[in-house]
């Protein structure tokens, strides 16, 4: 992936992200905000005509003040609602405080969040606070600068559902996509835990996909790949799976998705009941990826 | 939507589209095979890095090698598969053939294809032809180069299925997304008939897609919108449209749905029985558009 800004050519500032050097996708960049090279990673914040404010780790854009809905929703609520009564809730990564405030909305959730890199907390809570909407802030979420794994080690049994909101298996997110990690996170879950993890585009990133969901399936009884929009990413398909020890994601009814969504009051813009069950068939040419 | 070949910038050839000044997406081109102007548009047949052949009009990518069966079977299988027994098809558009050729898999159809411009269907038999793969040979499609309105007027009530798959809303083929052109639709359908549109991105195109939708629904008692992805355009996600006399989209059963695809021995490649049904869950964000 690499990082380009042709000032002249389109018009104004872009960013650009080009994959395997045969597609690429741009946004306009109306204002580069913020810069700072932290010991993990290089951090910028961009306003964008289309997107507004936008996380670019890296140089890969992560999210964005507009779409961060898409990804969010997603990562939350299928596992949240796979599981019957989730309480204690692991977030590792996720430092724009997107997942988190959607874990807040369940009302019985405690989530813990540890990230690796204060700086992401620090500028998205600055730069693009509507996206953890004062997350960070309330008092049922304890938020951890540190490693995610050290954490579960310290933490065996002690979670209903792990979320695994990291970049891409590049850089210092590499570990968290292989199978220790995910003997770790095995560890760290009750006996009816849930883990879910971002699992790359199939469509740019397919190899990466199939690897991380074969590790996944050495470690966990139940394993599913599900999928979602992201526009802002390129291609604009991205997958998530879940490893399960006990529940199965298509178990729960959209009766009790509805309920329980209304119960604690959980607005949506992408996620519904039937948009959990619709985000499980996948398409051949995606299944075949993962057989 | 603005088309540009920065050649340097980023290495080589590319074509752009530029959507609202915001949002890009580049293909790598390694060879621009053909162009010609015709009396309704530009043609150009590019080779490229990542999609293989593609076919763009007035600077717009319509289809390509790689991606063709993610629009193709779903522009083509849910309305298919919505209606019980299609015999009579009517494709407007489609020059590319590959809707013609997902239409001539089910034993039964007797598909007729009015596309307006010759020249799309010749450029793509000659330098696409894994799109067609032999469809305007084969002897139970009728092709005729003309009106898709003047055809259907001829033709009152002859129709099953039409399926409308034309390009965007603009150049010659604004008439197609406009009420008039669904009430001849109409009129050309049997008392159970049912029309399938592309209906553009919610993403990029969210106020044209509403207009096509409420026009529609000013003609038909049932209108339902469905999602599908389309890797090659912009944002990647696409959507459907049916207008319905009689048959509701999800009142086929998958096991129906499975058996049909069974008899003919119909190979898919986007399209199941559960990406049909999954299909329609439209995130609120999209239903939110079409309210």
């Amino acid at each position: 992936m690499t990082e380009m800004a042709p000032a002249d050519v389109f018009g104004g500032d872009w960013h650009f992200e080009i994959e395997r050097e045969g597609f690429a996708q741009g946004v306009r960049v109306l204002e580069r905000i913020f810069r700072v090279t932290t010991p993990f990673q290089t951090l910028e914040i961009f306003d964008t005509k289309t997107f507004g404010r936008a996380l670019v780790l890296d140089d890969a854009l992560q999210t964005t003040e507009r779409d961060e809905f898409t990804y969010h929703e997603m990562i939350v609520h299928v596992s949240m609602m796979t599981h019957p009564t989730p309480r204690r809730v692991l977030i590792i990564g996720g430092g724009d405080g997107g997942t988190l405030r959607r874990v807040l909305e369940y009302a019985s959730a405690e989530p813990v969040q540890v990230e690796i890199d204060r700086a992401v907390i620090d500028a998205c809570k600055r730069y693009i606070p509507s996206i953890s909407a004062g997350s960070f802030d309330n008092p049922r979420a304890q938020v951890v600068i540190g490693d995610g794994v050290e954490h579960m080690h310290a933490n065996a049994g002690g979670f209903d559902v792990v979320i695994v909101d990291s970049t891409d298996p590049v850089g210092p997110a590499v570990q968290l996509f292989a199978t220790p990690f995910y003997q770790s996170v095995a560890r760290s879950l009750a006996d009816d835990g849930i883990v879910v993890a971002q699992s790359s585009s199939p469509l740019i990133m397919a190899e990466a996909m199939r690897q991380q969901v074969t590790n996944m399936r050495e470690v966990f009884p139940i394993v599913h790949t599900y999928l979602g929009l992201v526009p802002a990413y390129p291609g604009g398909l991205w997958s998530y799976t879940i490893g399960s020890k006990r529940y199965e994601p298509l178990g729960v009814s959209p009766e009790t998705i509805a309920e329980r969504l209304a119960r604690d009051r959980i607005q949506t813009r992408y996620y519904t009941p039937e948009v959990h069950r619709g985000a499980f068939p996948l398409p051949p040419f995606v299944a075949d990826i993962l057989a």
